[in-house]
């Protein structure tokens, strides 16, 4: 069957897996939907997207991306309000970061429209996929590979583009327990952390493994020089509340610039909050849990929105966060929700609508 | 049809392309042979490896390789000498380090007898594709990586490990001009330049491709904390000749600790040429440049044996080296070929017979 869907060819699935699953125990990322999205980039240019049946990839063994890690991908969502209108938060940024991650890559930049054309027509194909609990909603893979062929360590001739969709759960479940890294770290000056670089991700498996023997769910990753600086919360950005300011270091080649983390900055200014954008050293953030000026510490990114801390390690002690009647966190948390899932104003004109 | 090769089981190809090679015009990497040898992790343990018709790979959209980066691999080669017999070159060696990079990448340890057993039978089995011309060689891709679905940013339940082999021409056609970077890094402190992860190359490829644009084929990295001191070139552990000494960088966590460069300290001991495993700043080597005692300079690797430097540049600047009648890179490659293709005599134990 063979239909377009906002000028994107559809190759229809034969059958829907959408009555086999559960809407009310969907976990994160694991149940997938029955279409993607793919082009291929072949001949030097990326080839009109289209959409198929979601389904297995096949490649030779000698694909790079096997070999060189060639690989980046996104991490958006879809949100369904109450009517069943289904809306996009930001997509644009998305998109730019893809193509800013595929510069550093040395993949091809993949045309603008390519991508929200097609996110969108596959959207609108999925949108009864978009789950209607509260806490969930469509999560969206955008990804990108090396495809071409050669044990040569160079950059690949061919590549391959897909938006996959999971209907998902939280990703965390209540807070978390974080330990400062002292040792291990994520990112080199000069290197690709600012990029959504599949091999940035595989790095940090093992210190955070390490970090979950000692009890940890979440690694606070540090500078790699002297480990001086706190940089990012796991996969997240991080944000420190000392009094009543809100602060986050600044984006750098070793950070990335997460959307979650700006709307946050704007939506605390819109509060009142101050907020501060400047170097935060582990040194702070301990004297502070030490002297009760530390209020509240959190991860802020699309796939744990805002994922609040409720304690740190470094160097053998635990430090406990106070648990607050108001927090910074659960009031951001609300606003931008509210605004990703169309239960209030849009006052920075962050909302896309599907359908 | 099914058969066993040293206690491996083979299913074979059932026609061979051997006789479509042109084994006179080998690039690298970039022609495989009928089979390879495939071993899988799933429930918790690898499966014993078989030998399989060498073909293309079926993955889930959600595999964690396409996403997060988890994937490492090895390069080693196989050397045909007169007499129509095949060598390896301290195979124990690449098992090893395998098995180090996986433990930095969370992928569980492969059983080295998986390793040198299937890599053996592999061999027997495609030992016509060792080619006999001088300066070629059969090179040997051992690769493991997440074939586990799920977009947690998490390590996957399920791997694939894959020796692949390609008869391969010489990595470089003679002398290279490298630049020293200022500014990019390929290794962070206390992350995982030290393991083969494929995160690491496709993150030189910006670099290189930038040099490349002004004239040189390959980045010397520097170390990402001042871009002071001198680690690899291009994916190679590099070699500085100062008046009669030769000079290497120390192992380190950003440095692979390669066996071609550990190969070379024990050769020039033997030849009684001075070394030193310390840091090499790039003052240093510049200031050798200038003042005439820096001698040569040369990459060593697997793929590119001893890969000579013409000159570098720095800062803007240009500095040619000498070409000398008598080079070590000359020297040292002879001896260490000479091993590899069991044209001389290994006093060190390092030649491993396939047939
Ligand atoms: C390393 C890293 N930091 C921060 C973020 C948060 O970015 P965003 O808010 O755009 O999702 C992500 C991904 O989501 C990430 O992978
Ligand atoms: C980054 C890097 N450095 C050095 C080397 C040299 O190691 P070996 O001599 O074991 O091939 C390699 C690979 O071959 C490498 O990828």
């Amino acid at each position: 069957m063979e239909a377009m869907v906002n000028n994107i060819r559809v190759e229809k699935a034969a059958t829907s897996k959408i009555h086999d699953v559960d809407f009310d125990n969907l976990a994160f990322g694991s149940t997938y939907t029955d279409h993607m999205l793919v082009s291929d980039f072949v001949n030097g240019e990326w080839k009109e997207p289209k959409i198929v049946p979601y389904g297995p990839i096949s490649l030779e063994p000698s694909a790079k991306i096997f070999h060189y890690g060639q690989s980046i991908f996104e991490g958006m969502k879809a949100y369904k309000d109450v009517e069943g209108g289904v809306w996009l938060f930001r997509p644009m940024e998305n998109c730019k970061r893809l193509n800013k991650s595929a510069e550093r890559l040395t993949i091809p930049e993949l045309p603008e429209s390519y991508f929200m054309d097609g996110l969108m027509a596959l959207l609108q194909l999925e949108k009864d996929w978009v789950p209607k609990n509260p806490g969930s909603s469509l999560y969206i893979r955008p990804f990108m590979f090396a495809s071409g062929s050669g044990f040569h360590a160079s950059p690949a001739d061919e590549y391959k583009f897909i938006i996959a969709l999971a209907p998902s759960g939280a990703y965390f479940s209540g807070k978390v327990k974080v330990l400062i890294e002292e040792k291990y770290s994520r990112a080199a000056n000069g290197g690709v952390g600012y990029a959504k670089a599949g091999g940035n991700y595989a790095g940090q498996f093992y210190p955070t493994q390490l970090a979950a023997e000692k009890g940890y769910q979440q690694v606070i990753w540090t500078d790699d020089n002297n480990h001086e600086f706190i940089e990012e919360a796991g996969a997240m950005n991080v944000f420190v509340r000392i009094n009543d300011t809100l602060i986050t270091a600044p984006t750098s080649d070793r950070i990335l610039d997460g959307i979650t983390r700006k709307s946050i900055l704007d939506i605390a200014e819109d509060e009142n909050i101050a907020t501060e954008v400047r170097k935060i050293s582990v040194h702070e953030v301990v004297e502070a849990a030490k002297n009760g000026t530390l209020k509240e510490m959190f991860g802020a990114g699309t796939a744990a929105v805002v994922s609040p801390i409720a304690g740190f390690g470094y160097k053998g002690m635990d430090y406990d966060l106070p648990v607050l009647a108001e927090s910074y966190a659960e009031k951001l948390k609300k606003r931008i929700t509210d605004i990703q899932y169309n239960r209030a104003e849009d006052k920075f004109g962050w909302r896309h609508q599907v359908v």
